[in-house]
């Protein structure tokens, strides 16, 4: 039997044009190649209308006792955009590079994990893939779908990979042990319309909404903790709509977000800012959406055996990070020890997205390592 | 012979739809009735589009030595907008009420003062008419082209009575001396895009135009004079055009007005305003448009003059004021010292504009004897 490659099953998955919420075929073969090597595998539609149905997959390879390994992913990838050298879903290979949607977010890696599944065929314990197709849009319906689908088969990991593009500029040089929190908030101040020659009839929202950002600005948050730079707050957004240059407009808007360290809650910051808003506008209205709250796997076994498997390949002794945007980590992190570690990031969302062929190989060669050490 | 009447005239002059820039037969009516008083009277096209051409009419009563006495107006009218109980240029009387789009701003003025200096066809020195058509509008070859014809026929007005709706609550309780100036600046902030979960990567516009707009709106700039209330400044538009929650955007920008009295210049102010928009931000670009200066005519002889005909006429003591929007005032206060009064302005400008009968014989009573206190 020959080894999977991983680099043509990177190419299969690209071909499959998965923008979030299509499936494009990639989950159905990812359940192909996973059953052809013992995995149970389970496909279902979670959710409605309007951020459903999305479609998930978990595959299972239960070997006796021992404890239970995770890889999370997701098949959905974000849309291609206009201006790509070559298709994006036709996974061209020109030199050292395969192109496509998902190259590297994060079609490579599943193909990496599957292709190290089957390298490594001999373990105790439990292997399972955790894979989403809605991680890229609105992921209510998503890996917190799968979640509550383990809970009712009584599954629970006890340490769990996310195969995001961690890396920075070379394979194995970053994984990421957190996640800052992130928070949006409008904030909309209503005032009263009038003239600029009389002012003193008027009440302009402007003025207050300037207030309340100057202070929300200066609002040192926190200074950061040992694993998270100081949580970070900035305006988006501004919007009052008034083409009148004589007319004090009655209503302005601003919409900002902070990214947030374990030390902040969604809903503390939610409730410090409509303080500040109503001190400066008692009838300001403030509509806070928390996308995630932060969250830490501290360093231990976990990070150390991820680690220790990079380097084992790589010769690279990779950062722990906590920077960068929201993942599905965020979920995940609420079962068991969760890090996240894969491919290099830096053509991920972009045109031309591209992974190198070598790291495929290389990431291959890590998964099993890390599968063969966590599951000796 | 019988006196004109001031109501008959006000009525075939609202009935002229002379929205600016449209003449509407307005003019023309002024033309005839002057000249049949012994007026030489110039009726001239100004400038070309996008301003232009305005039409101007200048008339002249010359009766040998003494002062030059100027009267001055505008035969233009703002749209009348939807709404209206009788059709706005029907002139429509009910009751003690005269309706109609111009009523108070200001044809029945125009009115009142024809039917004043019918009143008073026996002077010395010069009565003189400046109508433009181009108040309402850009005012760009309006009353600042009669001005200039005014030069080239070596004629200099000695004092300028502006006729514009100075009255409060009832006709005679406030007059002009002054106007606050007008600026308006546009504060562009460019920034540098970037994704919020990387801030040092990006350069944040919104902030920065938040620190200008919150020094600007804490700056003292003045504290008023004897004439004047402080300087004031309203931001009255926000504008960033950002969809995106995790995006920081590439440029911000706001807008604000200026109203200052006589202790500044437009000029300054913008100097001003790009001074502390460039401390916080180096590379912002202020765009200021000066609407126009402020002016004062200092309480003396001519406000005086004015101020005894009310008195004589209404019983009541006018109030001195500065108050308000700008006027064309600004522009005839270089030539001769300038003061306004007319109607009542609580309809102008809004639906059912209506002038008071009673208003419009207390006016034409008020105008005559201003001028044969002027002339005697």
């Amino acid at each position: 039997m020959t080894a999977l490659d991983p680099v043509r099953l990177a190419a299969e998955l690209i071909a499959c044009p998965s923008v979030t919420p299509e499936e494009g075929g990639a989950q159905q073969l990812l359940a192909q190649w996973l059953s052809a090597q013992g995995f149970a595998v389970e496909r279902f539609a979670a959710g409605a209308a309007p951020h459903g149905p999305v479609p998930n997959l978990i595959a299972v390879r239960h070997q006796g006792d021992g404890p239970h390994f995770a890889f999370a992913g997701h098949s959905d990838v974000v849309p291609p955009g206009e201006g790509w050298t070559d298709p994006p879903f036709a996974a061209t290979r020109r030199g050292d590079l395969l192109y496509g949607r998902g190259a590297v977010d994060m079609k490579g890696a599943l193909a990496a994990f599957v292709a190290a599944a089957d390298r490594v065929r001999e373990h105790r314990g439990t292997i399972s893939l955790l894979i989403t197709g809605d991680e890229e849009g609105p992921a209510v319906h998503g890996t917190r779908a799968i979640m509550t689908r383990l809970a009712e088969r009584g599954l629970r990991p006890d340490m769990i990979l996310v195969g995001e593009p961690t890396s920075s500029s070379r394979l194995g040089d970053m994984m990421k042990i957190g996640r800052r929190g992130s928070i949006n908030a409008w904030v909309r101040v209503p005032g009263t319309q009038g003239h600029v020659a009389y002012p003193h009839l008027a009440d302009n929202p402007v003025a207050r909404l300037v207030r309340i950002l100057a202070r929300l600005q200066t609002w040192e948050i926190d200074r950061g903790t040992d694993w998270f730079q100081p949580s970070n707050l900035e305006v988006t957004e501004l919007v009052v709509g008034n083409p009148a240059t004589n007319i004090i407009p009655g209503a302005a808007a601003a919409r900002l977000n902070i990214r947030f360290n374990t030390l902040q809650s969604g809903a503390d910051l939610a409730e410090a800012i409509r303080r500040i808003a109503l001190e400066e506008a008692p009838r300001a209205e403030v509509e806070a959406m928390i996308s995630g709250e932060a969250f830490l796997t501290a360093p231990g076994p976990l990070s150390a055996l991820v680690a220790d498997a990079v380097t084992a390949v790589t010769g690279l002794v990779p950062e722990l990070s906590t920077s960068g945007g929201t993942s599905d980590a965020r979920f995940l992190s609420a079962l068991a020890p969760t890090v996240e570690f894969g491919l290099t990031n830096a053509t991920m969302h972009k045109l031309d997205e591209a992974v190198a062929v070598a790291d495929l190989h290389a990431l291959t060669a890590i998964y099993a390592e890390l599968l063969r050490r966590a599951l000796a």
